[in-house]
């Protein structure tokens, strides 16, 4: 995956992973996100980066709130954005979803924001694509990246900087491409330490996420972290692990007040949202004044915006 | 409902209903629709009164005639739409409906357009609101605001006036969004005389309309009336009704040529759609010369961009 | 449908079929299309011919190509684009096709562009249409013009002309709207001659097709061939027929290399789409020096500019 999204000449050809992403590229879009947000708060309107410019949500698992931050990120710069309708399409008759790329490539398409639940998707699509770039809107359990540079550019907003911070990730981290993008953008970024908490079974493999520390039990994990990721954890999950429930998930790993007392004392607290409330984080925490959830979301648009500006005007 | 719709300096800060709204408010609303409709016809470009702003549909309830109306007045405006995907959204994954608007106004939506089956929805949605306003697009049986609305420009477009004009409004009145919003409106701007008619099991209750008159005989509730509101009966509402078919309920409450000539000879007939032909009305009727069917529909596009245009530019 | 398509002063008033339509008006067409693709190609903006217009897709089968290459079409000439979600439609609620489409049209929409499972749905909107144009994307087994179109417009481009050409098209001719739209404009552009080749049971019937050849033996319809036309086999009609399964299918009627080359040595391979390779088509076929399938693809897109800024222009 990151060979194939960097052009011959070092450009950003796709956006698959953070992995091996590089520091300048993840920097550089940060910084152009930020810019955006700058001018879109002194009240200028947004250039028209994208006018002309046509962008396919192609999302095979269902995900509105990503696939409306995409699509607003788009039309904002001026491009027209296509939903592409997976349940009524050709691929549902019988076409290869190469040929569907390739049909909607022919029509002049010149982005497509692929959500997929299969791990490499995005990455075989971006293969068979001919001029078209291909923005990884989250594959498996694999890559998040656009979440992965929203969460560090809500860092640096509060902290300044990545380097040298201690991050606890803490739910379901073997199953989350939240946790793997935020993992390789803030190792890219000289995060000082990134400790993975959850359920063992939850954990993930030995030496999967090298330089991570394991950290099973949540207070440990929250000793003096400067900042908190709280991931959502699927409801079926929690019920397939014996000795857990929802009550019982909530006291081990649930974020409560008492317990974000442990981290610094300015911590900021993100969670990629949808929040099951109560059960991985309590609500007065979530609404706190060391959230910056909301942040994040606002974040979201921007850096949807850099990227898909930085992969459309090479 | 009434008091949280305007701010502290007596604007429309959102439209929720028109009980108690006021005259004032009712009269602007319907001045700028009626301006927005001329600008229209003269083949005037619409203003862009909401360039760069962003509406988000959230239609809890299917509904593709509203919505889409909201949708186009938004559009020709200049707004982005948002339609927002109910079944395939993170409410469905058990996120709060609080936290699904919240993240939606962090994306930076300027307004949401609500239709729910529950009364109240929209009214909940308006306190959790930031900044951004709130349009009811029928809750429940309390409130749809916009249709009493483009039901008053339709009446005013052609007795110049509402001010002591007799209607009678028939139909599934206890169940009705539309009655109760057409009533609300009506008083407001001082019709002389409001008749419900309907089976007596689809009455309301005693008192909750006060000021109108319950005409449970057809024949009577027509007699010199200026303006006829036929409402949609469902089909399975009648179903429930001992006694009643549809041929029964067409026999006794269907507005046909010959119960028409017992209205005021230059009535005009109404209907919010979509029509049960031979149900609730002939079908010579609703394409007939008095029947102002199509008119109701062209004004709920001005009618939705002036609320929107009054809402968004505070 | 033919009639109903044009109006008093001879100018395209509908787009219902390629029937009797005349070959001034197909070419005018393909003219259009041409010099639109031209403007795009050498980067100029696209004219806003339909600035301030609406154009409603109403899909009564479901169809993302076509939906999407006309929403594209309108959207790119500056026109607002409603997707009707039929499932959720008054249409479902007992709303008569008529009242919808007059609904819609009341909301100001300038054309319908309208796919049904019935032969003459579009025509019978037409007939109802007060001011509006209806574009026919497709009616049961009868006509799909701009289909046809892109056809004719991508054939132009690699023969120079259609006159005198010697067409194979094979497959379901029988249930196929391609076909025929296909057949109506090779013949009203003068073709020397139309092969139609098939299944026995999916050839149509004696003399529906005046002027063209039905050939039962693929082998012998595709020699010395100028343009072969594939159309899409549902795996569903093949199971119906005795003796056949998809691997005789392919056996007869695939399309092979070793089979191409029974055809002119210039000739060029189209399908309409979706594709099933393997069954009606060989993938090194598909993708070979001879296929202009994307092509086809992308003049869809320009072929329905042309169709929309001819209706509307009026």
């Amino acid at each position: 995956m990151s060979d194939i999204q960097i052009d011959e000449h070092g450009c950003l050809r796709h956006l698959l992973t953070l992995e091996h992403l590089g520091h300048e590229h993840i920097q550089r879009l940060l910084d152009r996100a930020a810019a955006l947000r700058d001018s879109a708060r002194a009240g200028d309107p947004l250039p028209a980066l994208l006018a002309g410019r046509t962008v396919v949500n192609l999302f095979f698992e269902p995900s509105t709130r990503t696939r409306t931050s995409f699509g607003l990120a788009a039309r904002r710069l001026g491009a027209f954005v296509v939903d592409f309708d997976i349940a009524n399409s050709s691929t549902s008759k019988g076409e290869t979803l190469e040929d569907t790329l390739a049909t909607l490539e022919a029509m002049h398409s010149d982005a497509f924001v692929v959500r997929h639940k299969q791990n490499g998707t995005p990455a075989l699509l971006a293969a068979h694509a001919r001029r078209a770039a291909v923005l990884n809107a989250g594959d498996g359990h694999q890559a998040h990246p656009t979440q992965g540079l929203l969460d560090l550019l809500t860092v640096r907003d509060h902290k300044g900087r990545i380097n040298g911070l201690t991050v606890a990730i803490c739910g379901d981290i073997r199953h989350s491409r939240v946790a793997r993008s935020d993992v390789h953008g803030l190792a890219a970024l000289g995060a000082y330490e990134i400790r993975l908490c959850g359920p063992q079974a939850l954990l993930p493999s030995p030496g999967e996420f090298p330089g991570c520390r394991l950290v099973p039990d949540f207070d440990a994990a929250l000793e003096g972290a400067d900042v908190i990721v709280m991931l959502r954890i699927q409801k079926e999950r929690i019920e397939h692990l014996p000795g857990l429930d929802e009550t019982t998930y909530f006291a081990r790993y649930g974020l409560t007040q008492a317990r974000l007392a442990r981290a610094h004392r300015d911590a900021i607290v993100m969670h990629p949202g949808p929040m099951n409330r109560g059960i991985e984080i309590a609500s007065d925490v979530a609404d706190g004044p060391q959230s910056v959830i909301l942040e994040q979301v606002a974040n979201g648009v921007f850096v949807r915006m850099a990227a898909l500006a930085e992969l459309l005007q090479r």
